[in-house]
């Protein structure tokens, strides 16, 4: 079967995700999903729109590193080391920075401005995946008993309204 | 150079690790830390010792798969899976079971019983390397304002005491 | 030797390329060079900016497939399949579309408007390297016998004035 | 398709092999045919039993490196270096020893003691294969010439009863 | 399913391949399109034919490293080092020598004898790729305006007539 | 440092091998100890010859495939499959014969003519490794007790006189 130019494109890159969440951030994926031709290729893109004070929060990609630059607006970015250290590597980004979120390791992007804010990044596979911390601890869908769930998290899920937009 | 059978050698996995600690675990961990001759051979081992009601708390592999085994003793496992499903798959394992947590996947092992466990695995990288989420995520070493952090990470850190042994 | 910020952060990228050249376009690549934290991690960046008509000549990534986003303007984008098809797989892509580059193919990028364009591109690897085929071909520094070169890449030099930039 | 956790559980790795053979011993492997959920991750475990001087006799694994922890019982374990030294690399294991055979060596473990024996390896391959030099040199189903099998593998059959229980 | 001695079987390599053609040359492929047990085992062979002043013209393997032996007659042979360089690097081959052309950089071959040549050449990966760079920029199918290619790839095509054979 | 064509070059390989010995074979492999530029490329070529009835006698190569092609002569070819079919999957090849073994696998090349046969071969690694199944069993130099490696390999070391050349 020949390939063809389809097979290798997609279309849409240029429009900002909807950031009116409770977060304030919204990533729109180009991945083996979106472009059947990436299969087997080890590299995908993603566009990241923050709303002001939007916060794309602390994730991480199982499969892949993640290259990011500011395209306009500024970004308080991290990301923690491994243990034992869990160092807090960060840093303020200005539009034309780029920084690296080496494999697995958790990390997170902060619109501290209050104007919008858009990033593009490189990932290392065609399938990065995404997990996203708080939804993994706090948003699963349970079927083991809450109690030992809740003693597992250690959290009270009453008191934790998470995740919000973190308006000023 | 020549190799010598020390360069291919660990020995103490028999030992139980201390789980007197908050959590009531404890990893041994026999990487290429340990032993110099699994430099690029692609896999390790780890003991993990739990005392009753111990926890091996909500962390990942940033590098490596882990498929474990019970020796003794009853775990309850999970990991979760990436978004946007965030499905918590979990089971019971008793002595001789064996489970697979796939690389980068956020996952625990809880001792539910009244008795101690032990587990051993395998990890498919010389270095896999540990993040523990609630390290990562409450107990980096901080050095920006607590303010934006406290949002960032959603949480009240009076509140949370975390983490702690999980004792009935 | 502990990490910090600096050594996964580079500066720059918002800034043009000179495109004041032959051919009216400026690659600014993020790679290994550049940031060194990227060793070993399978992905880098790159800046594409082009004059009017200004052409990313035909060349290949020896080790990495290129993702493509077009921040600004309209790109001709093309690459060619290898033997014995060679089928010239090419596209019109405006701002926001992606395109993909695999492994080792020639392409080439070329402005067809009348404004400057520019495009982000991510690779899937931290030393991607590049050869334009046009310098390999007729640019390389000569040591052989002129009159057998001639033959190999059958071309007569005195005709073919290459580089030069696309000029409507 | 969702995964469930039977995908990635197998069970009964607790009990002992049947060691009641010629070798006096058994190895009960959990790879991708037992765990479907262990494809493409590169890992799996084995459980090793020993009767009193039973032998896991001399093998390779064609697409794994192995490593070994001695649960119960002292096993005098060994690899072969490759061509031209074609050293003899070994050790006395005890329990809680734990040791590396690099891939594709030549190694195998002799229990030399007169109690039982256990030992847990990972894997560093889903499906690592085995190859026993004894059964691929004398065992294999013969379709040629038995005269010219002969010289090549330089033995005569009727001395040689291989492989026979190492007792005392 | 079993395997079969004929999945891992090609006869053939002994024979000439037809060099009546303009280039004088000729190339036949063992890959796993000849021999389905390499696939996923990252190997092939080929071998090259030359007629006297025959080329194998400057060509690029997109997946795979070469390493050629010279089994008669003299040969020229190149690669070219990527950019910035572009160094052209080169050597006369006699029978019995080997070189190494490493993965995706343009090389060649040409025999600069007035006698046949043959050369034996193994390539790192199961499914190579081959892309000859004369085809990939004068002589693919185009589809898109002539002008604007013509100036893409900066040549008159009235006036090169490639490729043609190398005779003296 | 710059390169030069020294670094991707090796001489003598149309030499026959010394086969004067008692097996009547010889390899001349061309690896990264022989061709510094191989490093990292994943390839590698050897030569083999073959006096009358001469053997390559059963061998590994830990990290690569094999795929040889007879240059001259005629030869019994075969490798032995994995536990537990260990089927013997062999063939007799003439001059253009291509024949494939497999990572790991236990393989031999037999001269059944009385003329010499020589082979040429790919291998994917710059560093493949040979393991002779009889010197690894046989030829190591021993230093634990006698007595019980005569069992774990199960043979009489004075009935076994290996290798020897296979005269007719």
């Amino acid at each position: 079967m020949d390939v063809n130019a389809e097979d290798f494109f997609f279309s849409g890159l240029n429009k900002p995700g909807n950031t009116n969440n409770r977060l304030g951030s919204n990533v729109t994926a180009v991945n083996v999903n979106k472009i059947a031709g990436l299969n087997t290729l080890g590299i995908s893109l993603a566009r990241i729109d923050f709303a002001p004070y939007g916060l794309n929060p602390p994730h991480t990609h199982p499969r892949a590193t993640e290259v990011l630059t500011v395209i306009e607006g500024t970004l308080l970015i991290s990301f923690v080391t491994s243990n034992p250290q869990n160092r807090l590597i960060f840093k303020v980004l200005n539009a034309g920075d780029v920084f690296v979120f080496p494999e697995g390791l958790i990390h997170f992007q902060f619109n501290r401005g209050h104007k919008n804010a858009v990033a593009i990044a490189g990932l290392s596979s065609q399938n990065p995946g995404v997990i996203t911390v708080a939804n993994a601890v706090f948003g699963s869908n349970l079927k083991i008993d809450e109690s030992i769930l809740a003693k597992v998290f250690q959290v009270d899920k009453k008191v934790i309204d998470y995740p919000v937009r973190l308006v000023a």
